[in-house]
């Protein structure tokens, strides 16, 4: 007998039908003999609604007002769907997470779980009874509800999944699961089956939001094996697992992107110790996410120029910032260019084999396409290029590492 | 220094903008240096699509998954008001049943708040926060959510005020008070300044639907001072209170009418003792309410006529109970008329002076209106009559007990 997580989403619980749908796969995992908890998001829409409001009544609403008022989606769709269970004729019982309890260190709007107690729910599991347990809220030590920020539900799911010693955590959303590269640019792309915890965490730093970065950094650090998976549809999904399960590893696991790059440029920084402190303190100060730096080597020793990107929404706070700071600074002038692209090589194969990089590099310049900057981690290669390259530069990098469906 | 409990209902609250208004209203007894707890319900109509929401999952939801469904519309307004109450400027907090904690008898659906610990909120109000609290919920032994049935929320504040020791429980609503009789029927009709407990009982019980009947009898129980007026106006409404704050006691405080009465008549049932429990004991079972019960004098001792009032809606249930059962009761037909309604006559008055069932006899008789059925409690007098004369019989009993207003 195993015992399973199943996370639903917001679009799999957006009506009574779909809730009906959702009580039809739980009891087929009970009959399969398991141990089953469910965690459940709002019905998709409701979330926003309560936001909007919270907003209405006050611009900066109290956080800890917010959250009980948002936490409200997830305990009307826990109810539904135990009752929904038992109307198949098995046992099941809602859990608000300060009935389970779940506690947080009580950061209202972005708590962070501290620890589970499952000794309630895990006897009546063992008991035969479903746990259908209310996502993306917890109790801080304030015995206020807290949650936990946009996307809480999948780490709700992991955390229970890890405190259960769930043998998997089954991620139900509206794709099927993690593609090579998106399918809707490259037709060749192919579902993978499994992927490494590292490759997902990268996966989503550049943009394929499938999994909320923090839930996979969980399930990494207590190695919950995840399978994300189409509740729609009746398949195998792709499951995100430690290294060791992998038998066949891939050189290249995937290929992303991210539109949401702005290319900032100042020209003749002064070349001198500290300069980059001098320019990037300021804006970490302004919460300017800074991603790819690249500092060219000066020629005369005494001017360089910088290049950096940050998203398109900070852009203004960035160029308030430095224009700001010219004089300190002694820049010359800044520029920008927002038509780029990210386009980024994961693959934990790199770790070990050569020449990755290089069948980057060659591939992109047999199409004519310049690349702009270069940033690489132990199992990453990104680089930037103009937008209007992306589906081009997708398509070739797709099919020169072997990724095209056959 | 008071302490005052304001109650809000679901049309009070019904969006954002009259949640606003709420806000204001409550600002101005804060700064009429009160001590307030504000009682809310859930906003118009929420409730009714988390009812059905269960409802469509299954025909009879478990009554524990339905209290944790339904029990989210107040979290909601709390949460709002709360907001919006800081906005103003004031100190406030939302509390849920569960964190005050209001103890109920657990039994789901239609809980009995059983204690209710204010150590907290009290000291928080007392240093200045207003405090905002869910109607209609409270946390049963199981620690699950419990709530209190329909119009729970006039309970929840009737309650609240006793543990709080609250000088008034003010009750906003959609009217702005009670009145001798249906406005709607009587223009001359008169609001209330004053009216006793015993009294506001009787109107409830007879269709005057503006408090529910547990909050009052609990007002009575613990001697709560219950004000009922309009969230809409700014004017005083009618204090439901002890009969010795009423200083000028009128005879008659109300006349009321319930339409939802139905006569029924069984004829020749023979005329020995226990009759009458052999015939209530199976509807009883059957769970129909009968209400007035007149036994005519037989004239030959053998047989008799008894004629009884059940509510529409019951009237298929008792037919089926007594016809099924004829042949043991012994009786002759069963007849049955929708057609009537009942007319009451209120007044602690009553108590000490004669004459005012008389009155209302001779009043209906002078505008030749029948009288089916009578009975009496000691403030207060029904009769049974045709339903066409309902206007007719309100208007001139009216102004016979001289209650029109000037």
């Amino acid at each position: 007998m195993a015992r399973i997580v199943m996370k639903f989403g917001g679009t799999s619980v957006g009506d009574i039908d779909r809730i009906k749908n959702v009580a039809n796969r739980v009891k087929r995992e009970v009959e399969a003999g398991n141990q089953v908890a469910v965690v459940l998001s709002a019905m998709s829409g409701v979330t926003n609604q309560l936001v909007a409001w919270c907003n209405q009544m006050a611009k900066l609403p109290d956080p800890r007002e917010y959250d009980t008022v948002v936490a409200t989606g997830e305990q009307v769709t826990i109810g539904l769907l135990a009752i929904g269970l038992q109307e198949l004729g098995l046992e099941a019982r809602s859990w608000c997470g300060w009935q389970i309890p779940i506690r947080s260190n009580g950061v209202h709007g972005k708590a962070r779980i501290e620890s589970i107690n499952t000794d309630r729910m895990s006897a009546a599991m063992a008991a035969g009874q479903v746990a259908v347990v209310a996502g993306f809220q917890a109790v801080g030590p304030d015995e206020r509800i807290s949650t936990l920020g946009r996307g809480g539900s999948d780490t709700s799911a992991v955390a229970l999944a890890a405190a259960l010693g769930a043998d998997r955590c089954d991620i139900y959303t509206d794709v099927d699961g993690i593609y090579t590269t998106d399918p809707r640019i490259v037709t060749k792309a192919r579902k993978l089956q499994r992927i490494t915890y590292e490759e997902m965490l990268e996966l989503a730093s550049v943009g394929a939001k499938v999994l909320q970065t923090r839930s996979v950094e969980m399930a990494m650090k207590h190695r919950v094996r995840v399978q994300v998976l189409s509740s729609f549809e009746d398949k195998p999904g792709t499951l995100v697992c430690d290294e060791d399960e992998i038998v066949e590893k891939e050189l290249v696991s995937g290929i992303a992107y991210s539109r949401d790059e702005t290319k900032v440029t100042l020209t003749r920084v002064p070349d001198r110790p500290g300069v980059a402190a001098s320019i990037f303190g300021p804006l970490a100060d302004a919460s300017v996410n800074v991603d790819m730096i690249v500092q060219n080597v000066s020629e005369d020793g005494r001017f360089t120029d910088l290049t950096f990107t940050v998203s398109h929404t900070d852009l203004e706070r960035a160029r308030e910032v430095l224009n700001g700071a010219q004089s300190t600074l002694g820049f010359e002038r800044l520029t920008d260019d927002p038509d780029v692209v990210k386009v980024s090589v994961i693959g934990v194969g790199m770790r070990s084999h050569a020449g990755i990089a290089q069948k980057m590099f060659q591939t992109l310049a047999l199409e004519g396409i310049n690349i702009q900057v270069i940033s690489t981690s132990e199992i990453k290669i990104s680089v930037l290029i103009a937008e209007k390259y992306t589906e081009l530069a997708l398509r070739a990098l797709h099919t020169a590492y072997g990724l095209d469906a056959a």
